[in-house]
């Protein structure tokens, strides 16, 4: 774009975009992709350059080792979402589908039909891939898109938004002002007052980030700030199943939001497997309830550790009398984001997969399965703990709605209210 | 119930007995709607006294007729809701299906299932049937409810709460507490800091009412505060079709949301059409463009005129020169509730169809179309202008959400990041 424009500006461009885009076909929408791979691998040089400066400045800075880790963006960094939007293209198109078609008299027929969202708004941190993936899942949905990453990578995400802004104009001219970059801190206070313009925001980043996005705009938020995840051990637990799967669940990947942070444990079984459980987890600082005290040698828990996300090789543990029980402490205190149960007992699973009020439940696995790419749904928009809309890893579908388009020849509701003609309403 | 509860328990025992309702089989739900209808039929009396007193104090008071005809709950309105009931009866299931079914590897089998939302919280005004019907809908979908009044339906809801909940628990103990009921001003403060608890909140009522619950709440709304709704004569429009049309979508019952409010005319028609237009609506006052005065004599609108909800025989009137200008004018100013266009060139009615961002756009019919009966949903839970979750006429489907079920043999992420195993991600 030739001169400066206001974030309200650009976010009113990138609206009146987000109808022509919302028209596009299929093949320009998947024409643009294959042009952002292109311009991508073209121009691969001038990427690694701009990360490097960032890298720089980090490692001068106060940020720590993860943050510059998740900085990086190099070739393998490329490769990854490059395949990631070859994937995207040859993936069914998510709009257009007629989803219902309804006849409501002769000549008077209803369609159902998934459209776009609009405009979405992305705050993201760190990870420059993160506005690679974003801006081609909005590109293959139809939506438009205004993007404001974190500082540390202000010089990589210029970079990517130009390379891809520009391929996309000139693959076509509908996408001009589809995409937008915004820069500063203060730009981020002035999206979130946009709710007559933005659609839908979505937070990619901390839990504080997330928090505090969802706390100061009445945008509607796809995201999850909590993953507070339980595994419960049934009395019918097979012994050896229920230590693997609570080692997966906390162990294998501590620091993501479908991991373990609460163990639950039926009394009857309850002596067996926390002896065994404590010989195992050696790393694992754990937390009990007076119950696990005095089966096990371990720091007792206070009533806030129920509530907490360690994010760490922390495991807060509590002995239940029954299946309901631990329901119960799960609906309570889970972020209704996942929960197990380990039960060769099927009524006593039934049970829990029907009363957890959770977005995924799982019988007999690891809560680690709960994930975008895992789930087979392709590029994951993110995790979301909303109980309307999508719940639970969100694909492309998450980025669309649909209208009813209502085709007549001349019809007025004034006959049908007169009685003169009457509704056949058959689906076709 | 025995004790008073304060507003913040009374929704946790709703929340808590959403989750025991979320798990009851169709037919549990289907025989408390029975029973629903027994408690109706058999306590008429008792229903049209309540209802008798409330007629009396409005009458007495400062509220406006149509406000008392709205009141009004006699035999008719008894009928209606009963039928309503029992068609809710009759549909199928909108909980427990199975959506997706997807093999992620051997013995791991993802199920992707609808459920209910939660607990719905509802703010409805005058009519006592809108409580039969949320209830009786929140019933069908598995669904609690907590219930606020218009406070001139004092007795009329009280009677029909306490004959609906009794019935409920007669049949089931498992409905006990899942519908509860508010009744001051008070209590609509404390529901809408509940967003912890309440998933989501339908307002049926005015738009003041919509507005300000939408104004006043982190709960995500399902409901339309504005009704700008448009309708475009094309250039190829048949002129007969035009009047008859912009005659119904104007005055067939000018009160309503779908109810139009501008009508654009195309340069070339606008001579003919606007003189005809002039001696057919002698009833309504039009509020013209400067082009539009020019042919014809009307008080001239303001531009505050196109964003106005007359919701009464007024409609502003203006020239365009282009579809391309039609559609732009709508997305700026209409509500995207329901937009028309009046033309025999298919193609420009696509154009208007697909770039117009309504959640009904109609070619060719009036907008007074766009209703949950008509368009063959049954009940309607209301109308949305939301651009996520659900849009336009919303029947059952807009109370239902979804949750994943991961079942497996023990199955642990760790052995597919190691590579050791593969997801085989097979639809079934």
């Amino acid at each position: 774009m030739d001169r400066t424009y206001t974030v309200e500006e650009q976010a009113a461009l990138a609206k009146t975009a987000s109808y022509r885009i919302a028209a596009a076909s299929r093949d320009i929408r998947n024409n643009a992709l294959s042009s952002v791979i292109a311009a991508l691998e073209g121009s691969k040089q001038e990427i690694y350059n701009a990360n490097e400066k960032d890298l720089k400045t980090a490692e001068q800075g106060q940020i720590n080792s993860t943050l510059i880790k998740r900085l990086k963006f190099g070739d393998k960094e490329l490769n990854t979402v490059i395949q990631g939007i070859k994937d995207l293209i040859s993936m069914e198109d998510p709009i257009g589908k007629t989803l219902e078609t309804r006849e409501l008299d002769n000549d008077l027929i209803l369609y159902k039909v998934s459209v776009p969202i609009g405009l979405i708004g992305v705050i993201f941190e760190s990870r420059p891939g993160v506005l690679v993936q974003i801006v081609s899942l909005c590109i293959k949905s139809g939506n438009a898109v205004i993007l404001k990453g974190g500082k540390e990578a202000l010089n990589s995400n210029a970079v990517l938004y130009k390379l891809i802004y520009n391929a996309i104009v000139q693959s076509n001219k509908a996408f001009e002002n589809s995409v937008q970059l915004v820069e500063t801190r203060e730009d981020i206070h002035k999206l979130l007052k946009l709710d007559n313009i933005i659609d839908l925001m979505i937070p990619r980043g901390s839990n504080a980030l997330v928090k505090n996005i969802k706390e100061n705009t009445k945008i509607p938020v796809l995201g999850h700030a909590d993953g507070i995840c339980h595994v419960y051990i049934d009395k019918d637990a097979d012994i050896d199943m229920g230590l693997t799967i609570t080692k997966d669940s906390k162990c294998q990947y501590p620091a993501v939001c479908n991991a373990a942070e609460t163990l639950l444990v039926h009394k009857e079984i309850a002596d067996k497997f926390l002896n065994e459980l404590k010989n195992l987890l050696i790393d694992v600082e754990l937390r009990g309830c007076e119950r696990t005290c005095e089966i096990i040698s371990v720091k007792p828990a206070t009533d806030e550790d129920w509530e907490l996300e360690y994010n760490d090789l922390i495991l807060s543990v509590k002995v239940v009398d029954s299946t309901e029980e631990a329901v119960a402490h799960i609906n309570k205190y889970s972020s209704h984001h996942t929960d197990a149960i380990v039960t060769g007992n099927k009524k006593t699973a039934d049970y829990f997969v029907n009363f957890t009020d959770s977005s995924s439940v799982m019988w007999n696995c690891s809560t680690r399965f709960s994930d975008g790419y895992n789930y087979g749904l392709g590029a994951e928009v993110g995790i979301s703990t909303n109980k309307i809309h999508s719940r639970g890893p969100v694909g492309m579908e998450g980025l669309t709605i649909y209208k009813y388009k209502l085709i007549g020849k001349g019809q007025i509701i004034a006959d049908y209210a007169d009685g003169k003609k009457k509704f056949t309403h058959k689906n076709i």
